[in-house]
């Protein structure tokens, strides 16, 4: 298998390895998190958007039993560096990395076909003072090639009636997430909040939402990932330790 | 003052006392977790929506310098006893309780003429197998005479430009609650969510919104009832402790 000069393979310490470039985003806890936190809802047919070095479609090979993985990511390098990820961990029956725009999705795939969907999108809004560069670093982050709108509104059209969608996000664009998940149907069902000691605000929010759901929201205990001591708390390392589990 | 048989007197441990039925909905930590969340941002002009025994605008007299603090309970027996609280107290200079309609608010208050509004209202949903019975505690729990877009609305219409409002709620409604509040441009500021332990689910949430404000959410560390030794945390001890404290 082909590995380019500018990459790197990490063992995800769970028998498989992911290919990252050297010098350009790497995927974080949130990818981590997103997978487990998808894990025990994630059916037979998934479809991850934006998923980039393919971490959380082969994060979901690994912990779960889904027939048919997809990931679909923009940029035409990532996603090749990502299908060659798949090609390195022999999981190319079961994954598949689509090079195309999401905003595009029924291009690749049938609308209302997917049991699950997933998304690690960037995070933050374009501000008016963003340079016009697109690094892949750019593109991971900030809203540049596809906004909320567009990752909750394709995750919707994907689904099937009563299908799962799974995000990781920031907690200060709840209000955005909340309103914008309503408005193309997917009903929110669970909220996470993930705090990196227990005493401090929260970084992250992994959000369950169910395509035409009915509404009753439930909030799970806190996610801490460091305890008082400075060393990752015990849900954190369970996590970590069983990337490989089913 | 006249105290009637069916009422009782409680010290509310910080100088101040309440009148309660014997036998009906008393207040609870909702109420004072409510007061103490809301006290900071009290403008000089406060309005405490379904007011009930006038706890919550008793509590902001005693922790704030609002200079006028009005209650709106719809009930009369209640809006007659919150009255005499507050003669009790002797803050008839700074509290006025009256009895209404909070969808018809505007009879009794200018529109947009408070800076501050809060609200600790019935938190179910009217479900259909339930009774005609209007009993106190039932107006107190259910949304039998307003439900939470009437809040929202009157709130939304009695607050300034970038007046504050203060609300606490179930977790279970919150994406009502976010939906509710956009849709009235009373934009969520300020959540955080309230643990009866550390580690479990959250059984309430604070909510504060600002009239016509910007979008930027932020979700404060949770607050925590009680430790592991099922003693209150300190800062539950503190809050009780500090009702009193301006």
């Amino acid at each position: 298998m082909k590995i380019l000069d500018d990459e790197l393979i990490d063992d995800l310490q769970n028998s498989y390895y992911i290919l990252q470039k050297k010098n350009s985003f790497k995927f974080g806890t949130d990818a981590v998190l997103l997978a487990d936190f998808a894990k025990d809802g994630a059916g037979a047919r998934v479809l991850d958007l934006c998923t980039g070095t393919g971490i959380v479609a082969i994060l979901l090979a690994a912990k779960t039993d889904a027939a048919e993985i997809y990931g679909i990511e923009i940029q035409e390098d990532m996603a090749d560096m990502a299908s060659r990820s798949v090609e390195y961990n022999n999981l190319t029956s079961r994954v598949k990395m689509v090079h195309g725009d999401l905003k595009e999705a029924e291009k690749y795939f049938k609308p209302h076909s997917f049991d699950t969907v997933t998304c690690n999108p960037p995070y933050m809004k374009l501000g008016k003072n963003i340079k016009n560069e697109l690094s892949a670093k750019m593109i991971a982050r900030h809203e540049c090639l596809c906004t909320l709108d567009d990752v909750v509104r394709t995750a919707a059209g994907m689904l099937k009636y009563h299908g799962s969608f799974y995000m990781v996000h920031r907690p200060s664009r709840l209000i955005d997430i909340i309103s914008t998940m309503r408005a193309h149907s997917l009903e929110p069902k669970v909220l996470r909040f993930v705090h990196p000691y227990a005493a401090k605000e929260p970084v992250m929010v992994l959000v369950k939402g169910v395509y035409q759901g009915g509404e009753e929201l439930r909030i799970l205990p806190p996610l801490n990932i460091y305890n008082e001591c400075g060393e990752y708390c015990d849900e954190l390392k369970q996590i970590y330790s069983s990337e490989g589990a089913k």
